[in-house]
């Protein structure tokens, strides 16, 4: 499902950094310039990617000079020589940019268990680093070089004042409660204290909401770079960052591979905001609840076993079916940036359920999902105050023909 | 995927066993006459349907005198109507076999959220109730009578000495951790103490070791029960109940809905039985793993990655695949049955890592993959000797295409 927007701001607008990249057929190399400070947050997989491994160590002391990433090999489980290689990546950006390899952050993403092909990485990287640059283009370029099934290219910012902030993402398929095989750097010319707690909240409102298909991957990556070249309120800056992770999250939900529609579950009147995170989870991935999605089928009987079984505990249930057009600025349903939209616009609900009672109106919600291409339910568990939200997406024929075939 | 079967005995071979059944379009109906003891292991799903209440409250005191079982409607989310409706079944049968309802079982599946159609339950009743026999074609006719997207009736038994253990089962989808929509009813006319103990363990070596879609539904039911007319060593009886559970439920798993091959998944070396059982469990469910299947594509990388978030301990992994055809007296590798048999014929393996390193032997896997119909991941996760196994299956265009359209 490809999404069409137009990013308020775009990465190369953060002062302070340049990039480049260049997507062939197999793969992509993409390359950022950019001395600040850094946070990060990785992959809960056992089996970290060498990449990840890396960039854990490198940036342990927060500084950061710039970023090289490869598409079409994970470099994951490959021992000590993915290790080797990933280090081998890191050194050679960092002599051109003339710092230290353990200023620069490494990521890759794609099939696992291959060694990198370090011939076609320094053969990318001699026709990718002559291009690096400021201008807009370029972000897109970067965005571009990092992707693999994804069908559209994710980036989004918006200017706070003065200043910027700005990120690009990549991911598909593989996004898992707790993140998965998905690449986000997250940029701001801002002056950031607390890089660290301010990136933790956002990846975990955001990132960490999303649900594709249940697989956590070996190599996810959230990056926060500050260039510190502005001053702004700390409080909207991590308003701003929070926005773009969300945003960009959501971009991966709708691109979820073969989807065709976006999914948010909102369950409210939990006892407790873990019972509401297990309900929402469990609807949004119920691969039964995705494939009726997909169908346009308002079977609400799916949903119902889906909380029955989720662990939480429930009351007369209620929900209501809500349609709309995608809009950047509502993702998830909480951007509290400053903003001219209207994000009632183009809504349509239907009550499938009235504490606990079938309201009969399967049909009129069955027009409702053909229509929209983003479809909200609404769960209302009827035992407390409080809610979470979890995105996903619809099971169609096209995910199991791209995972099916996806290595040959 | 259809398997085919010639079961050593059906339950109308069961001394005191008659039952009947009819199917037709959007559902059928089933009937058995057993007078016996009886035991019983239901949904854990909180919305429990209302044939599931209405069975565990009559079975209480341990008796049975028949069974009444409808398909195509799963009378769940039917609140108090549900009850009513699911009581009137057991009265139906009750007054043709002069019993109390109490001592009635009835189960339901299909569509959840809908009343069930009493006039035709009642209609379908009257053809089906003159039909009630011992013959072998009895059994047959029950057993396709409680199906919905079965693509094959389902039907297990052995004779141990002058006794007979067998059992009719339903399911396809919606099979997951702790049953799913299936329904089995093994009975026995070997004198049976603790019928309780015996139940539970064979259910949780079995049944609940299925996962093919994830999803626990509302509605599933296991019975067991005896007429108690022949005497018979207790060790045996035990053996051949979960015998038959065993093969009743790899049925069910190579039922999938459209799928293609039956996985297993055992997993060894581990350093507990819950550690083996959460990384068993996360192969089995991961839907890239289950494409990967579909497409015959050996990722390995997929299992690792499913390994890695599963949360169980590891070292160095070792994966074997192993192929070959289906053998019912071979279901989950542990059949400690009596029997004439070799379950290792027909049998390919190939070693995919050894001790955390690839062996190249990738295209080998694939080939063998694409000529089993039966396709076991066995890995030792290095780290000591628990084991635990989990049967599945893959996941296909057809599961996207009988889902998403299931309720119109």
């Amino acid at each position: 499902m490809k999404l069409s927007y137009e990013p308020p701001a775009v990465i190369t607008q953060v002062e302070g950094v340049e990039c480049s990249g260049l997507r062939v057929k197999g793969g992509g190399l993409g390359i950022v310039r950019c001395s600040g400070s850094v946070a990060g947050v990785f992959t809960t997989n056992t089996f970290k990617a060498a990449p990840v491994i890396v960039t854990e160590e490198h940036l342990k002391d927060g500084h950061i000079e710039g970023i090289i990433a490869n598409s079409g090999n994970a470099n994951a489980y490959t021992g000590t020589q993915g290790i080797k290689n990933a280090e081998t990546m890191a050194e050679i950006l960092a002599e051109k940019l003339g710092c230290e390899a353990k200023d620069v952050a490494v990521a890759s993403t794609g099939v696992i268990g291959v060694q990198l092909d370090m011939g076609w990485i320094e053969e990318m990287f001699g026709k990718v680093y002559p291009e690096l640059g400021g201008e807009e283009e370029n972000s897109w370029k970067f965005a571009k070089a990092i992707t693999t099934t994804d069908s559209f290219t994710k980036q989004w910012g918006l200017k706070i004042g003065d200043a910027v902030v700005a990120g690009v993402a990549k991911g598909a398929g593989m996004i898992a409660p707790k993140m998965a095989t998905m690449l986000a750097f997250v940029f701001t010319d801002a002056k950031v204290e607390e890089m660290d707690s301010i990136l933790k909240k956002a990846v975990s409102k955001t990132f960490n909401s999303l649900v594709v298909d249940g697989d956590t991957s070996t190599n996810d990556m959230v990056l926060l770079i500050s260039t510190g070249k502005k001053r702004c309120d700390s409080g909207r800056v991590e308003k701003a960052v929070t926005h773009v992770c969300s945003t960009l999250a959501e971009m991966i939900a709708a691109d979820g591979e073969g989807a065709t529609k976006l999914m948010r579950v909102f369950v409210k009147g939990a006892k407790s905001v873990e019972d509401a995170e297990k309900a929402a989870r469990a609807v949004a991935s119920s691969i039964l609840v995705k494939t009726a999605l997909f169908g346009c089928d308002a079977n609400w009987g799916r949903i119902v076993a889906a909380v029955g079984y989720s662990g939480a505990e429930v009351g007369e249930l209620s929900l209501e079916v809500v349609g709309k057009k995608w809009n950047a600025w509502e993702s998830f349903g909480r951007s509290e940036i400053e903003g001219n939209f209207d994000v009632e616009a183009n809504k349509a609900r239907v009550k499938l359920l009235e504490r606990g009672k079938d309201t009969g109106k399967r049909s009129e919600a069955r027009k409702l999902m053909r229509e929209n291409e983003v479809v909200e339910f609404h769960i209302d568990l009827g035992m407390g105050s409080e809610s979470y939200c979890v995105v996903g997406c619809d099971l169609s024929y096209d995910y199991v023909k791209l995972n099916s075939e996806y290595t040959t």
